[in-house]
């Protein structure tokens, strides 16, 4: 059984710092809004008030929190994780950043004795709290085959996939896929619902063929509904398609299809509807086609 | 047991002859070249010299053909089918063509008594020849009614999606769909490989999540070993955007997505690799990242 | 001195019809609208009451009609120049229309024993009023040279750039470039203006270096006023385009920019505004952004 | 007459240095590289060995660099002009730059008792070394005022835009807007060319109306003559329009036109054109469209 310190609990970290707690180690979490720590501690867990404290005692530390920016502060700040943790500690940072800064927060670590992976995470609040949830992992062999009984208790589908960054390098292009694919299912179905076609039927017909997807099952019945409550939010989607972006540019690579959905991400942010569920990208593509979304 | 002409041999209609006719009907098949008959034959069909043989005494036409102008020459041509099959003769099209050609010619037939239903399919040459394909069907109710019994030998999801030419359009929205879905895997992969990611690794976490689609399990593979022999050619996905081009402007909505999809078909077309299947629009993002293609 | 049958007496064809006639010819207009004949009257021309008798004792016929199949009707259709025409009649064809079909029409004229050229304008209807028409013109050098000193009448800048449908061509890629640099011109303003920039001073200093073009001395007033009456119309424009992607398709060319663009067109006409000058693709830019227009 | 501290004394700095220097002002250079500080003795300057030793004694110090980063450090670093520049000093920096990175470095120079505005040019190397440069200036009004007549030494069209960092996002619009006119008159092009046009003649005629641009007067003919040296390189329009996606991103506004060209451009680069003349974009249209450039 490991120590535990789970830094992050929030909608994602929450359930899995719960699943880690039930399943016999000893978690010791942390929120800068303490309590959020409740259900942690009704799950076995227990609650630090820094993150100094937090790591205290740890053989492993993990992270979930929203941007680069967040992690690193948490990691290299003068009461974070590289300096309070002990050598050999473990750190998986479940977070989706940057894959430059992941990489180099991983040689931070290693310079302060510590070992880092990259383990972001897909399958959303539903994924987190069926632990049913995808990771793609980034690091050294010997440091993935050791947090693997651990990512297993949280994840469904664990890949490691590549050294450190890797695993965000993988998560980019996950964001990158699932982006397009909702925008052209959004353009297919106003589409078909300006021809007056029947959309269940057409949603039916499409995902039994080569047009199948995920986004298709999960996204369709929404964009009928007008039902965009998240689910995974448009504002941080347009933060993960500027990680996209950034890392397209820095490895002078060319993706003209993803840097016109990143557009049309941004414009559904810009529209204000940037707390949807991803899939009101939608109501951007019918509001260019002059359509209300269909009710 | 009914008696079908079965005009239009190749690929895609050959085999899907040959199943009508294995299945007892009478199948009467007609090709410009006649020799692509022979398989027809072998599963005890007959063979036509002339679209006005073939349609004698036939209670069902079928169309299997490459274009808009190809239909409505042998339905409307002095020796087509609508000079030459008996009243209430029943005429299904199987092409991919203009939706709004389908609709008037849908039309045409009715002034002669006849009825057609348009029924354009999914799932290439394999959903073909194993009888699984996906089947858009537009039509009157009691004439796809009719047709189902027939539709259901050669198909596995059959779906009525709306009246005449409302087949057509859910093909149109599946073909953006596809080649959309096809582009955008292609460009996540330039970007994982110019990262240095393991690929096979990266795929397998992208299908286990929101990222996963048919084309991720079809097209990946084909991406990866750079074997791109069709399948599905580059040459017809091109047709079918224009297809869709031309609808969404008819019908005044907006497909940005889709439009530069259909620029980075063209090009793929332009580079000489119009005879490859669509997944060979991995070789055009490639060549924009100034990247030969993994191997 | 020539006579000659001017058809389309619309707000760019009345006004050349006037300057033809101002000039000593003699010129018999015909509109659809007959009352949109009387400053032609004014000018010194005459009124027929249809394209058979306008025709009739012309040597030659200028048409400037809306669209394609306006002008393959006045042309092949019953009453149309074609069957009234005397034998080396010259056609000067000044709408815009397919490049295809300007060459098919030549044909077609040609084995009726008359003589055609296209000459599509630039300049809108201030260069028709002003008699400073841009001329494209397509056609055999002895037409042309024949036609010259009329064109001349009319346009300022008259150049020869090709056979039949050349001059269509032309003007296709006039309305590319034109749509774009306004489209780009409106992401510019509105980017300065979200990051609080002195407008007027900015389209000043871009005016002056490589970012200078008659698209900003002439739209970026209207954008800055949010004045955006017609000058010429979203829907023309719109129309345009899809001449253009038709010919770029046909002729295997790929133009991304200019379809993303056409896409932008197509939304600001599925917003309403295609009835508002082409410069109100600043009004969509801007809807995108989240922004009213600048007032 | 000022005493000006000249940092960069590259294409664009060298001839600027020396134009203050001719117009009587002591000019001293400072030059990573110090034999390009030869031409500014030559015109009567100084060179210097070190930031710290330029900086000594200026009342001005004028910078060109190539990127946000060097201005940084040139500024800020141990040995930098803030460091070492007597209080009251005033920064001109001609670099193009990030608009927030030169807020916040006018705010850093504030803060030690400096002033500093942001005076980006438009007009290259000929317009460097003709004075002939469109300035984009942003600063308070009277460290501008001040900076005048310096800037009308070097410049033609100097305009004050904004406060700090308004010259650079003034700047960033002026390179989005040339890239996409460049894009935009490589695809009309390639698309005449393909259509057998008489190319000098449609340059020609469409340079009178609509489509005429100081990129279609500039780039056209070295698009007609495949000759593209530069003149302003690929490589650096590809991180000016690093700087336009970021400024967008960050002001919330979408420019889905600029998005597609920057991805041209860097496919572009990505192709080995780097360090070829920005016209070079044509190379990428032609290549998309299957075409070797005209010849």
């Amino acid at each position: 059984m490991s120590t535990i310190a789970f830094i992050g609990l929030g909608i994602m970290g929450s359930p899995m710092a719960q699943h880690l707690a039930r399943a016999g180690h000893e978690v010791v979490g942390f929120n800068r809004t303490p309590e959020k720590a409740k259900p942690l501690i009704d799950a076995g867990g227990r609650a630090a008030d820094s993150v100094a404290e937090a790591v205290r005692g740890a053989d492993v530390v993990a992270l979930m929190l929203p941007d680069s920016p967040d992690v690193t502060e948490v990691l290299t700040g003068d009461d974070g994780v590289l300096a309070h943790a002990a050598p050999g500690t473990l750190v998986i940072d479940f977070s989706t950043i940057r894959p430059d800064t992941a990489a180099e927060l991983a040689t931070n670590a290693a310079e302060q004795g510590l070992r880092m992976i990259d383990a972001p995470v897909s399958g959303g609040q539903a994924g987190a709290e069926n632990a049913a949830l995808s990771i793609m992992v980034g690091g050294a062999d010997e440091d993935v085959d050791q947090a693997r009984p651990l990512l297993d208790i949280v994840g469904k589908t664990v890949v490691h996939v590549g050294p450190s960054g890797a695993g965000q390098t993988v998560k980019a292009a996950n964001q990158l896929i699932v982006a397009g694919n909702i925008a052209l299912l959004a353009e297919a179905l106003v589409f078909l619902d300006a021809h007056g076609a029947d959309l269940p039927a057409a949603v039916e017909v499409l995902g039994g063929g080569l047009a199948g997807s995920a986004v298709l099952n999960q996204k369709a019945p929404k964009m009928l509904d007008g039902e965009f409550a998240p689910g995974f939010r448009i504002d941080l989607h347009h933060k993960d398609l500027g990680i996209v972006t950034a890392a397209a540019r820095e490895a002078g690579v060319t993706t003209p299809v993803g840097a016109l959905v990143a557009q049309l991400v941004a414009a559904t942010r810009a529209a204000g509807d940037g707390g949807l569920d991803h899939s009101a990208l939608y109501r951007t593509i019918a509001r260019l086609s002059g359509r209300e979304e269909t009710s």
